[in-house]
């Protein structure tokens, strides 16, 4: 095959470019509550079914097929499926927490407009199996970085997505008709929204709080942490967040 | 716990802003021979971990730690790790092929200044299990998007990523001390680079090609493809990467 020759020569970001990146890390939101009913048109879609696909994936294998179901028949098959699975997911817990699950809105699946379904095919020839061999979940995760994308420039789109974990993956495929090789690794509802929370919704209904990341940080070996270097690395950051709000 | 009241009024991105993301997206790549020895600031690698801090995680689970390496005797470990695995995997390769994977650089351990290995706790308590009763491999997801968002922050910031498959993970496990039941998701290599490939390296070496996007697009089922009408959905969207360039 012939080499590429051309490259990028200014490939640095302006501020207002980088304020467009980190504008869609702190202000996406894994959306359940707040979708409108208004379309979504095809070529914003389009624009981020292209974003998923300019993920990264290993060997250059691209394994994702996207499903975009806006057939009110197959999401009703889907929110059954999503009904049952989330009775047997409510039934462990317990108490105060068993009520607060309760509350929670989980999924948009009939709310919004469209639906993708983003499946990893393991047998995908693209790629020859390069860099596949030491770990056999290589693909799933390059399947989930396209997710990523796509999530992130929706946000540019002022599009909210929301991750819908809380089905049965079988039942899923069979609605579908995904082939029985393949695995389902993103059930997304995608639709405009009539607001943005300011905090992911699972923080503000009081079920789980933010960590901080100075716990999470280790230096050369995991059992080596130093929360003041980790602190002091962070600590210009909150100036960064204000760039995007 | 308190909810908090106040939330994103004006959401909307900007041409400028979606600039940035979309920038990020096509711009970013797989970096493996283009690392620069310059030194990574403390406050830029801060706020790239603080972007992936910010991906989203099933039930607001957080599974995800970081392990910031820059020893060389930790690196020179890791770099013998690769170069065994890496015989291994070059050795089901023949011909043409395998004379093509040995001219491939596959990873820069060395030559990048800092390392990172972002591993998946799947026992971490936050969360309380929400989310995660379907599909056990939801938190292995979750980490892959924090990889994700911190690949694109990176690109932003103008700092190449490189992710390094070809390691046996029980030998990165031991060399870094990671605790047993952890996954070790990534191991990426940034730095500043050189330059930014106008195409993914293994399109240039010709090891493979992009697949068409409106391949691999479906519409409510599996079985049901309309190529004409994907590709009047994606035909836009030169305008937009033109943005970009």
């Amino acid at each position: 095959m012939i080499q590429a020759k051309v490259r990028t020569k200014s490939s640095s970001f302006s501020p207002a470019d980088r304020r467009g990146i980190y504008r869609a890390i702190y202000e996406r939101r894994d959306v359940r509550s707040h979708f409108l009913s208004a379309p979504v048109p095809e070529a914003v879609l389009g624009r981020i079914l292209d974003a998923a696909h300019h993920a990264p994936s290993v060997g250059f294998m691209q394994p994702w097929d996207f499903i975009v179901i806006r057939d009110e028949s197959v999401r009703r098959a889907i929110h059954a499926n999503f009904e049952s699975s989330n009775r047997r997911a409510a039934a462990v817990y317990e108490g105060e927490q068993r009520k607060l699950y309760d509350t929670l809105k989980l999924a948009g699946i009939l709310e919004a407009p469209v639906n993708l379904c983003i499946t990893c095919d393991h047998k995908r020839p693209k790629g020859s199996g390069l860099g596949r061999q030491s770990d056999s979940a290589t693909d799933l995760y390059s399947t989930v970085c396209a997710v990523q994308n796509l999530w992130l420039a929706a946000r540019a789109e002022s599009l909210g997505v929301g991750w819908v974990s809380i089905l049965d993956p079988e039942k899923l495929k069979a609605i579908l008709g995904v082939p029985a090789p393949l695995t389902p690794v993103a059930y997304l509802c995608v639709g405009y929204v009539s607001e943005f929370l300011t905090s992911p919704e699972l923080e503000e209904k009081g079920w789980e709080c933010r960590e901080s990341l100075t716990k999470l940080i280790h230096f050369d070996r995991w059992d080596a942490q130093d929360e003041r270097r980790a602190a002091a690395m962070v600590e210009t950051i909150e100036e960064r967040k204000s760039i995007g709000r």
